[in-house]
C-alpha cells in the first residue's frame, strides 16, 4: 500500500455493507466542512464541534436525502483534523450517491485504515493503539475484546513506555562511565548494570511468553478431542455448542452459524480438532495415524481424553498415560456415557459426563476455563497479541542479551552503546516512534475502509 | 406483526451487518438516557439536545468499547422520543455484548420499522411519508430515490390533504342542501356540484394513472428486445452496461454485479427482457414461439426491435409492421452492425448502432428516456408508486362515482353523505389519520430493524 497525501480530505462509507436502516459516510481533512457545506441545505461554517445537524444533502436543486450530519473540529476529533459525519438512509444508491457529491467537491476516497493512520501520524494515538484499533473490529469473544481495548487505552504503550525509560536510564549510566573513563575512579556500579539489565530482560521474557495466551485469545484456543470411535466426540461438542447457542439467541444476527467447531466459553474462543480414533492395533498404517494424533495433541493447547464408561476401561486408560507424560498439565479426562454405566469412579482428576444427556458439562467448561491461564486476563497484565510485536520485542532481547554477554567480556562503552540504540529502535518501532511508509502500509492495509 | 406497547424503551442495531470501522446501537424511549447511563462512563442526564460525547460502555469494571454517543431530546428526535445513538467499533461482538447491556438495563429489542411507527404514532410523520422511508432505503436508482424523498417531504401528503380538503368543501355543500331541503329555495348550483366532484376526479384519476410510471420506476422498466436470432442483442446489452459500469467504477461496493439484466440509465431503472429470436417460418410450433414473443412485447413497456444491417432487411421489416400497430409509441427500431453494412438508410425513426463497435448507443440511451414518460419526473408531480395508496385511492374513484350517479338520480343528501365519508376514509387511510393494528403491522413487518 502507497501511503497517500495526508493534506488531501478523504471520505468513506464507515457502516456495514448493504441496505441498512442507515449508514455513516467519514470525511476528513483539512476541507472537510468546506466541502460538505456545499451539499448541505445549511451552512456548517460557524457551528460548534461535537454538535448534530439535520438538514438535506443536495446535488443542485435536486434533494438526494434528509441527513444528520455530525461535526467534530480540528483536534477535537479521532483523526485530529476536522471530521464531518453523514448519518444518511441505508440505500446504496444514496450512499454512493453521497459520495459522488463528495468526490466531485474535492474529496478523494480514503484507503484502507487512513482515518485511523492520520490520527497516528496526527499524534492522536500510538503505532500499537491504532492497530488495536483493527484488532477491536475484528473481536469476536470477551476476551479478544478485552485485550484490544486494554491495548487501545495505551496499556501496552505504556508498558513499553516503561521499558524505554529503562533503557534510558542504563543509557545514561553507561554515557557516564564513558566520560569517566581516563580517570581512576570505580565510578558506576556493575551490579546496577546487572539489575537494571535483569530487570528489563525479565520483562521482555514475560512480555513475550504472554503472546502464547495472546495468540491462543486471538485464533481461539486449540483443543484436541482424543478417544476411540463412537466415544461420543461429536455429541459432546454439540451439547457444548447448544447450551452456548441457547445464550445467545435472544440477539439476531450472531456469527456463531457459521463458526464450524470453534466455540465461545465464558468469554474465550475455543478451537476443537478432531482427531483420528485411538485403538491399540498392530496394523502398522493404523499405528501412524494414531502417531500423528498424539503430535496433534501435542501442539494443541489442551487435550480432551475421552473414555467410554459403557466400554472396558483398562485398555483406554494404557493409551492416557503416553498423552499425560507427554502433556503435563494439558489435558482433561473425561468420562462419557455415565448414563449408560454410573459406576466407573476412582479415576484421577477425571470428569464424569454424559454428552448425550447433558450430564457434567458445565464442570467441563469450567476446567476449560481453569487450564486457559485467563487469570492473567483478569489481573490486568499487558498481553502481547500481534506477531509483529512479537518479532520486535524478541529483537530486544537479543540486544539486551549481547549488551550482557558484552559487560562480561568487559566491552568498551561505545559498542554497548549500538546495542542499546538497537534495542530502543526496536521498542520504538511497536509504538511507531520509530516508523516507515512500508510498515506503516503493511499494519493499515489489514484495516477496513472507513477506519 | 404484532403492534407492541409503545411505552418500551427499545434499541436495534441500525447499520449492516457484519464486521465494519463503525455500527450505530439505536435506542429510543422514555428511559433511553436513564438506561445509558447506567453502562456509560459520562452522565447524560443534563447534556444539551444534539451533541455528541466521547466515553466508554462499560459493564462493570470491564470496559466494553470507546464510543460517541448522540443525543436527541424528547420532540427533538426522528421518532419524537428521547433518543439515543451509540457509535462504536464494529465488531460483531461489541455490537451484541451492547445490545445485550442494553436489553439488561430494561431496554428491549425494537421490531421492523418500530423507530418509523413511534415516529408515526407521536405525529412526526404521517402514514404516507413513513412508507417513503422504506422505500428510500430501497432505492437503487435516482428515479426512486427521487419519488421517496419526494414523498417523505411531504409532497404526496399534501397532495391529499388538497384532496380531502375538495372532498370536505363538497360535504359542507350537501349540508347546506339538507338544512334548506324543506325550503322551497333553489339554494345550491348543481353546477358547482358538478364542477367540484369532476375537479376531484380527474385529481384521482390522474394520480392513479401516475402509478403506472410509478410501479415501473420501483420495479425497472420492462424493455423487451426483439429480433432475429445473432442480430446482436447481448452484444447491444454488454455495451450498455460496459459503458455504465465504467461509470460507477469509481466507487467500490455498487450493487451491479449482481443485477443481471437490470441497468440504470439516467437514474432510471430498466429490466431488460430477452425473447425468443423472429423468423418468418411455416412450423406451426415454431409460430407458436414467436406468437408468445409478440405478447410479451406487448406488455413490456418498451420494444426494441433490432434489424440486422447486414442481412436482407425487408424480411426483418414484414414484423416490425405488426409491432408498430399494436404498440404505438413504444418502440425503438434499431438497425445494428452498421460497421458491416453502413448502405442501409432511410428506415422511418430508426436508430442505426453497431453495438459491437459501440457507435450510436448514446442515440439510443436517448431515446429510451424519451420514451420514459420521465418528464413527470422532472416536472415535481406526484407519482403514486405504493400498490396499497393506489388501491384506496381506487376505492376512493369508486365512491366518487357513486355520488355523480346519485346526483344524477336525485339521490338525497343523507345518502350521498355515506359514499362521501367512505371516501374520506379511503384517502384518511392513506396518510393514517384512519389506521389500525393490522395495517400497520402489514406495513412496518416490511422495515429494515433499526429504523
Amino acid at each position: 500500500m502507497k501511503i497517500s497525501n495526508i493534506d488531501d480530505t478523504i471520505c468513506a462509507i464507515a457502516t456495514g455493507g448493504g441496505i441498512s436502516a442507515i449508514a455513516i459516510i467519514r470525511i476528513s481533512g483539512k476541507d472537510a466542512i468546506r466541502i460538505t457545506n456545499n451539499i448541505f441545505s445549511k451552512n456548517l461554517e460557524k457551528v460548534k464541534s461535537h454538535t448534530i445537524h439535520l438538514g438535506d444533502i443536495k446535488d443542485g436543486e435536486d434533494i438526494i436525502d434528509e441527513v444528520l450530519i455530525s461535526i467534530f473540529k480540528e483536534n477535537k476529533s479521532y483523526t485530529g483534523e476536522e471530521t464531518i459525519e453523514i448519518s444518511c438512509h441505508g440505500s446504496n444508491y444514496i450512499q454512493n450517491k453521497i459520495l459522488r457529491l463528495l468526490i466531485n467537491n474535492g474529496c478523494r476516497m480514503a484507503n484502507a485504515g487512513e482515518f485511523t493512520l492520520r490520527a497516528f501520524k496526527n499524534g492522536k494515538i500510538d503505532l500499537s493503539q491504532a492497530e488495536s484499533v483493527a484488532d477491536l473490529i475484528a473481536s469476536e469473544s470477551k476476551s479478544e475484546q478485552q485485550v484490544a481495548i486494554k491495548q487501545l487505552k495505551g496499556g501496552f504503550s505504556n508498558k513499553l513506555k516503561e521499558l524505554r525509560n529503562k533503557l534510558i536510564d542504563f543509557a545514561s549510566l553507561i554515557e557516564l562511565e564513558l566520560d569517566f573513563s581516563e580517570e581512576d575512579v570505580e565510578f558506576a556500579d556493575r551490579n546496577k548494570f546487572y539489575n537494571l539489565l535483569t530487570e528489563i530482560k525479565n520483562e521482555i521474557s514475560y512480555l513475550l511468553e504472554s503472546f502464547n495466551l495472546g495468540n491462543v485469545i486471538k485464533n481461539g484456543i486449540p483443543v484436541s478431542i482424543i478417544g476411540p470411535p463412537n466415544v461420543g466426540k461429536s455429541t459432546l461438542l454439540n451439547s457444548l455448542l447448544n447450551d452456548d447457542r441457547a445464550i445467545v439467541s435472544e440477539i439476531a444476527g450472531t456469527t456463531r452459524d457459521t463458526i464450524e467447531d470453534k466455540l465461545i466459553i465464558n468469554g474465550i474462543n475455543f478451537r476443537f480438532i478432531d482427531t483420528a480414533g485411538i485403538r491399540n492395533t498392530k496394523d502398522k498404517i493404523e499405528n501412524l495415524g494414531i502417531k500423528r494424533t498424539f503430535d496433534k495433541a501435542k501442539k494443541s493447547e489442551i487435550i480432551l481424553y475421552l473414555i467410554d464408561a459403557s466400554k472396558e476401561i483398562e485398555k483406554q486408560i494404557k493409551n492416557l498415560e503416553k498423552i499425560q507424560k507427554d502433556n503435563p498439565g494439558k489435558y482433561i479426562v473425561i468420562i462419557n456415557k455415565i448414563d449408560v454405566n454410573g459406576n466407573i469412579k476412582n479415576i484421577k482428576d477425571a470428569i464424569y459426563i454424559s454428552a448425550k444427556k447433558e450430564i457434567g458439562i458445565d464442570k467441563l467448561k469450567e476446567k476449560l476455563i481453569d487450564l486457559t491461564n485467563q487469570s492473567k486476563l483478569s489481573n490486568n497484565e499487558t498481553i502481547v497479541t500481534n506477531i509483529r510485536h512479537y518479532e520486535e520485542l524478541t529483537l530486544t532481547l537479543q540486544e539486551i542479551n549481547s549488551i550482557i554477554e558484552g559487560l562480561d567480556n568487559n566491552i568498551s562503552g561505545e559498542f554497548l552503546s549500538i546495542n542499546i540504540r538497537q534495542a530502543l529502535l526496536h521498542i520504538g518501532s511497536i509504538t511507531g516512534e520509530i516508523s516507515n511508509d512500508t510498515l506503516l502500509g503493511n499494519i493499515f492495509s489489514k484495516f477496513c475502509i472507513g477506519k
